[in-house]
């Protein structure tokens, strides 16, 4: 058996652009999670990787040893594929709301482990907390048991699952390494990957909201994850979408599930409901229920018009201790005390939306966080009344902003004045999904490996 | 005034390669001495500036950040030009044991703080302490005296000069960032302008034995040191010397003190002769004393010639509880109880001596460490008999070992007969000084910085 190679000579090895074993990877980072390699041979080790990279093989390795340092589900108890979906998250991006329902609906197992809202952009939880009595706290026996009778479950990420993550992401966000590809590819895969899935579609964002900013590097991400997916034996295939301005019209938690309730009404926004089918659709495709899109789109359609989507919605907010009734009447959801009305400062068509600032302009209304351990509040936010291309006059409102308290209207319109760009002709438009990225084949001897893992 | 930076800013400046301010790396490197910075954003600030280096203001603020972590001695009490020789370290460089005591025989003051050795390259302190007596451990206030009144003094690193730099080289050593040409010079550069020096001739060795392999990257050590001393108003000047075989024939503590004696006697190797020659003349030099190459020389000579550079030695000896006497008869050194001596495996001419190779010989026997708290044998060691470019036939003596224990003879024979390379005819001599880099005149305003930093 070959000795363990010394911590220092890895991040050597890495910083001189030298292949890491995938056994001495597991050990730096099972040496990592358990506390005797300590944080600042970890620091060179991220920052060497930012320079350097990872490839498709340590990328594998990195990955499952991050998975494998904590629990990883079984699901194969449950009848179904067992799919999920992942946002690399954005602003007004409620489309997890309307697809696990309507994907559960669709005949699809969706067990969901989201993140809350930090910064600009929002949190699925915190969204779903907005309805009054919903739980995202649920064990994972509670977890396992939805996603086979209810069909889909939405739960927060808990300390039993990937906990090398939770240590690693907390390090480079005071190490200058959180925006590094490989790590933000093998953070998100070893969280769902540790779902116990068979497959994931990706929705990776870009434009001024997302944290890809340019199609290029998104790209790059996408085509990693899917990578890491080939190595571990599950598929996964990727959407780029569009994230130059927020998804609907509706920014903010209670205002959000509204929207997504619309949806599955079949009356939502055109931008979330295209969203949200292409990434069902994909869901049924990966999983095979679908052999193509037409199909898919069929079956997503029936869903909705039969209302079996919607109740689905309902039946999943029940089975989670939220109130039921909140769906069928969304009156009944939290309301800001007082509406204000931000007017245009002058004729002409809307060119663009920074959708960071409508996020960070939400944020000052309460409806975010700018700190891991914040409170929301869950009836505020904003309803984008003139989106990209649409015409407005002098005076005419942008934007409704639902508000608690006066004091913080101030910076929220000076943020959604300074998000917008009036300009005298509309702009051409942006597509809505830039490019669909296939799964790569799973390499049979991976899929056996993490099999075994998984017992 | 300005607001602090935060940590992970500077970190995420310096991996993006954006210019650092001299007030940031002053916080950031005060920061991390008072430990309100910790080990793992320090470990990823030494990462990125591996990949990315230190602009010369940038290496400036860091190297007087580093300086100004403790005690800067203030010398100028003392008449006459206060010149320091530091070399990067090689096997059997004795030099500073001539050089000091000949600079000082000139009339230059001499402050040296030494360090020991580790791994295959010996320290001068290890082989001033193989003199009966000889202590090393002095008080700073010891030590201004005797630069004072005997013009040289030698003494190891304090925990008052430069502590930044000995905790950042213990997280450097863990983190694979020891080998960054800017650290490097950093750590030396803050170290030797703590001595309270006017200028600075340094001895950046080349070759097999050294930690520089190759001339351009000892270049590039080199100009970054003399960089630093132009910005903080120190000259420096450098030498680039030959370190691809060891330097003289004595390699192991007392039998370098042997060595430098001869030279004060003017029967030295020719080699350690010259080298210390004409760094000497670069320290008379620099300090205004000699005007040019050949009256240092002229003064160098009339110093051996007189015996005053040797009585300079035993009087440095003398002030540092020394025996003197082991200067007047080296037979009172330490001798070891048994010799050996490695015969050639087969005819021709000496090409090469692989000189880390024989440091590890040396050490094999005792004469270093493999830790920074190991203990050394001051009598063990090597006699080189054949050096590059001299014949030799098959069984005729390449080496001559002196040892104490018997089992430690192996290892280093085989060393031995691993770093000598025989062929049939003589190779082209190498070049002992292989470049000159002359000082950068001062900044003058950072001049009066320093000086006002030392009151």
């Amino acid at each position: 058996m070959r000795a363990q190679v010394r911590p220092y000579e890895l991040i050597k090895a890495k910083r001189d652009d030298r292949a890491l074993d995938a056994k001495d990877i597991r050990d730096f980072l099972s040496g990592y999670t358990r506390g005797t390699i300590p944080d600042y041979q970890m620091a060179a080790m991220c920052m060497a990787i930012y320079f350097r990279g990872l490839s498709s093989l340590e990328l594998a390795a990195w990955t499952e040893a991050m998975l494998q340092s904590g629990q990883v589900l079984d699901l194969s108890d449950i009848p179904g594929i067992k799919v999920d979906k992942h946002s690399t998250g954005g602003v007004g991006d409620k489309v997890s709301l309307c697809l696990a329902p309507l994907a559960a609906a669709c005949g699809l197992r969706v067990p969901m482990v989201s993140g809350r809202g930090l910064g600009h952009t929002g949190g699925t939880l915190d969204k779903l907390e907005s309805i009054p009595g919903f739980r995202v706290d649920l064990s994972i026996a509670e977890f396992h048991q939805r996603v086979r009778d209810v069909g889909a479950c939405l739960i927060g990420q808990t300390d039993s699952l990937a906990p090398a993550d939770k240590k690693l992401y907390a390090l480079r966000d005071v190490t200058g390494t959180v925006d590094c590809i490989p790590l933000i590819a093998s953070s998100i895969m070893s969280k769902k990957l540790a779902e116990g899935i068979d497959a994931l579609v990706l929705d990776v964002k870009v434009g001024s909201g997302a944290f890809m900013k340019d199609l290029s590097s998104a790209r790059v991400l996408a085509h990693t994850m899917i990578e890491i997916g080939a190595q571990m034996g599950c598929q996964v295939v990727a959407l780029l979408t569009d994230m130059d301005q927020p998804l609907g019209r509706a920014v903010g938690n209670a205002l959000e599930v509204a929207e997504a309730i619309d949806v599955l009404k079949e009356n939502g926004p055109a931008d979330l409901t295209e969203v949200t089918y292409a990434l069902t659709a994909e869901m049924l495709k990966v999983a095979g229920i679908a052999s193509d899109d037409a199909t898919a789109r069929g079956m997503i359609k029936r869903a909705i018009h039969s209302g079996s989507a919607l109740a689905k919605l309902e039946e999943i907010v029940s089975s989670q201790y939220g109130d039921p009734g909140a769906i069928r009447e969304p009156a009944r959801l939290p309301t800001a005390r007082a509406m204000v009305e931000i007017p245009s400062p002058g004729d002409g068509f809307v060119a663009s939306i920074d959708a960071e600032a409508i996020g960070l302009a939400a944020m000052a209304l309460g409806a975010g966080r700018d700190l891991v351990d914040g409170r929301v509040d869950p009836a505020v936010g904003l309803i984008i009344l003139r989106k990209v291309g649409e015409g407005v006059k002098s005076g005419e409102p942008l934007i409704r902003a639902h508000y608690n308290e006066k004091k913080r209207v101030e910076e929220a319109v000076a943020r959604i004045l300074h998000a917008y760009r009036i300009e005298s002709s509309p702009a051409a438009p942006r597509p809505l999904i830039y490019e669909h990225l296939p799964a790569r084949p799973r390499d049979p001897a991976r899929s056996k490996a993490v099999k075994r893992q998984k017992r």
